[in-house]
């Protein structure tokens, strides 16, 4: 029976809770975490938790989940504008992944409404603070 | 208490179910209106559902909302990705609206890449077939 | 002798008063076209009005003025940036047409700084709020 | 037996005889349509006409035909150049459509040389005046 | 009580009446001075008045009205479209402006369709000829 | 009487029947031309026939043109994407002539989308396999 | 008898022999004016010399110049590739006039490739060092 | 003792006096040709004159000059905008190189604006008519 | 020995103290100049200062600064996005010269995120108020 | 037994030990020819070489080389940046193909870097002087 | 008391004094970092160093300083034109930030210009080897 | 003697095999690798390999190859398209690099046809699966 779930997320999200929390609210990621973890155990779902602000950890991390999981959800931050190279890890897996962000980036810095992990993803949820995981995990029940 | 929540789809929405049915699935919009009514019922919200192939009669339905409703979800279809008047009005009627779509327009024709409503809705869901509504249901329902 | 002068108002307009107050005041789109007959007739002049959100209706009603007005003052809200059908009616209908809107459009969002509309009209105002089409009749005044 | 042909017009080429007739020659729609059914007939085809300023009345028109016609040749005058909202309608309604102009929008304005609507219709006619209908006429005839 | 308005003319605007009489029309730049302060002076104005090739000068006389004035009209010619120190003496005088054109800039080449000082200015009048100067005059009547 | 016309083909149309033949079909350029001159016969014209992959010979053949024939027919293949030269030359000589492509270049790769002759040709017409040529053959009776 | 010549130099011009002898050689302005005048002496022209960092001074002396002219040389130096207040005056003025550079603008840095007076002079001359001047001079008499 | 230049030109010049004559004057290539070598032979100056529609035969040409000639002049016609081909040639041929074009390419289309061989050149002379060759043998006596 | 450094500033910078005083605070020109003459002095070097609003002047004070100082501080103001010909003259002179500008310039509008001098200086400092200055002095001395 | 392998050079490459012999060394085409030659005969391969500046007659041997050979090795000169028509040749004829340049067009002139026939090629080698053709042969071994 | 200062430098850094000597000098990073610590302990301030060519690394290590130091003195070096998630850490942290580069970027290649980090930083400095950052040692106790 | 390659390998090529086999092929890198190291050996060179998914760590073996290898073969992934830390690194370590690809990146996603780190390798060789690194070994055999 598929049910495992990767939460991954990338760079400063580590910071959540204290950084710019007019955007994203003050609670942490750990908080966040443990929402996560309820709302997917309630749906017979397991998570993991990965985060790390090198986009060679995110990569290798990525690499190893896909004898592992089901599914991810990921967060990758400011690397979701540039890092082809992890969009490339993200399609080589071959998992149902999910592209989430807490803050509503269309509303945000014009560099960041390109996303080059997008076209690899299965779907994208944006701009409901902690809640875009929360969704995500619906979403990934859906999916997998 | 607030609870009642707009449906609107734009531009050839109307054909789901027999238009690329590869992307978006055989299901017809009115099996998808009852899923998500059926979904917000049990969340305790009320649905309106409204398509038009019209960007004027979007608006005009969007202006009458803003006495009406408690929140928007939106599915502006191929107006998504120009309509400049819409924008407008979402911004206007100052209810928290959602940007929808089934395909994972990320990973289709370009042009489908640029969201000009974006911007002024709280967030955007996309990719999940007609799941995107019902998740879009749940977020709705905890930002309003 | 000539003196019927249209004044047609594209998509949101009449939201004004309702809509984005700290930018277009609160009077409302009724008081404006009383201002505006009130000023135009003082010149001798006749106005008409009109207001809709559909870019078709608006079209169609230019198509209609042309055997019926003198000129036109448009403010044509977010068409004015992308609908190039709008353009080809003013250029259709060889009346004097003059570009008006009520926000300093120069120095808002980017894409309010393109106006596809501009070069087929004879003139354009705009940032003087609800006096931008009291400028309007006493131009349109000197022109027709 | 197929022989059903859909002639679609969009914005403002219902003033065709008074508009540019520089460009678009003095004979109205009417005219042109009389001959464009005459031309069909003779080929065992037989014609429906419709033409509306409005983008989603274009829209509506086309999701009608998909049960009605063999075929649908298309002039959608400035909505050409960013309806993507009736490209959309084009590629749902799946029946052979071509893209007509009176005029040759290669050597007009810079924005006329953008078709949004090209690469979903079978192929292009332009720059005939009135005879582009009925070269469209003979096309459609060899591809339905 | 406020009421002294300053009206500043850019390069080659001193040639007015001779140089592109097309479209420029045949008064002088004298003429038009005149026509303004008589129009100016029946609404309670006093006109001063500048013109200079001379982007520096331009800057000085904005910089020397911001005690002297109440209010500025400011025709720059071609350093509309590239002279961003002109745009910061306008926003450093904290004086209402007005950007005012005599030809319509909007139908013209490619370049004078960007305006560098239209988003410090109050608002923008543009394709009345000398007429563009006497609807400032009026305009700068209701902002001050 | 005028009624000699020449058909143009350009680089790799040699090919036809032979290249990519799920876009262009497999009858041959021989077939092709023979199916042409049936059908101008039919209307009373004469056909020349020219193919080459030289940019050069091609214009060295439009220039011969100018004296023998009534009317061109090219198709440039992809030159048609950057021969200012060919442009030129088409210019040049003053005979009508119209653009013509067996495939809608609209729906291919994106540097098929600019045609730099377009402008100094009458008219288009592009995807209709052969029979773009023998729609030609009629656009151009139309013409001369 | 038409005979009487403007050399107009830009900025930093007034160094040359001093600044880029790499580029431009070393002899001085004053040196190149001498053999100017000298070359047009003998062909009955007579020259008058004007060099200015000024846009504006240099704006002043073009209008001067068109009651005192036949024809005029400049080499605007920087302002060539941005001031359209010159070319404004270059187009008011109505005298033919030579652009003209001492260096191959073609081969230096990206930005000195756009002149914005180009479109507004008679013809261009460029790369031959002081000669340029020498064959402008020539070519000025065959003009005027 | 230097004294044979070569002026080659490029497409199209074969029909000056026929072609454009409101642009490029009646004279033939054969009077251009014929003053130009009066002009030279005056200078001491001795021409071969080569004409042709082909890119590649114009690089031919370039490349037997390179032992027969002391200098080049080139109208390279439209292959002027987008021949990277004829480029490497002059480049490598390393002889002096004068680009000439009859009319002034600054004042006509867009594309025209653009030289590929002019950075490989020693300068350019643009705008004159047939004269610019005669000044473009003056300045390349001055070089060699 | 070395020792006499040049301060120029550009437009608008005279009005220090003035003018967006939460940008730029509240001390004047004359004020910072007073500080820099006592730090240079305190380092040994002496100060000369200009100030003009007039792109032509600042050229004009470049060169004759050339024969008096050993090196240069420049704030072009807003012509350091736009002014060749001051870049022109930076490069001519053959001093060192440092950039300053008294804001972080990358923080602020998109058009000043261009300096079109910065590469003909020695280096940039930018961001700290009056200090940037006093900076650049020391920077100064360190390079002379 | 495949093992016919046509080796192509476009424009310039005739002068390959003459022109830029800093980049592309001294040894003449023939050399490189002759080693080619015996690389390839040492691997059971057999070469037929073929160079023409004109972009016609490289398309012309590529037609004839695809009942002929086995592979095609092509150094396309300038003719890679801009040339659809090779391209589409390359395309057609349905043969491995390897693009090969003798220096590394990445570190040379912007516009090198585009390859309009990169795409149609199996694979490049680039930037190793005449041991680029020699590498192609090894790889188009492997290849065929 | 304030005063505990990071000198952060990113990738390739670590190899100064030994590449690119033309460009950066013979000095090392040890040598620098001496001279820094130097510096900055007689004005008070303490210093702690770190250098990765690892962008996680970075973001780690800025995200420690937060609680450490009192202000960053960050050479990103190429991380500097691409890393957002840089960009991000250095906002989120809140410390005040300067952007230091040792050679003139603005000099050099034209990706180099671009930094994504500069405005969430409070200043630059650039083009001074060594002393850059002894200068902003001076700047940052001028901040904190 | 010289004889010590490294091949370094970037993001995801480790699992090659695995990942997009339709376009890399079953073997894995531990295949190739070893295909490499006999190809080497048999040319009588020693080969080092290196695979990671992390920028800083590919840039930090790169340091230290410095003093231990002869020549680098590197196949950056996707961090060529975005990495000028790599970039910089490799012109750092001033040893002959060869930019390697498996596929051809021509003629898949857009983005993968920018190489930042081409203009600092000696060559490419894209293309031809692990071919491409035994051609590599070739080419670096002849250049170090």
């Amino acid at each position: 029976m598929k049910g495992k779930i990767a939460v991954l997320n990338g760079p400063n999200i580590n910071l959540t809770g204290e950084r710019e929390t007019g955007v994203y609210g003050s609670v942490t990621l750990d908080d966040i975490n443990r929402s996560i973890a309820e709302h997917a155990s309630a749906l017979g779902l397991e998570c993991v938790f990965f985060q790390s602000n090198s986009e060679g950890a995110i990569i290798d991390r990525l690499h190893s989940l896909r004898k592992e999981c089901d599914g991810v959800i990921i967060n990758a931050g400011a690397y979701t504008h540039y890092s082809y190279a992890i969009r490339d890890a993200i399609a080589a897996i071959r998992l149902p992944c999910i592209e989430v962000h807490m803050s509503n980036v269309a509303a945000r810095e014009e560099f960041r409404r390109t996303s080059v992990i997008g076209s690899v993803c299965a779907g994208t949820i944006a701009g409901f603070g902690k809640n875009s995981y929360i969704l995500a995990i619906d979403a990934i029940k859906m999916l997998i």
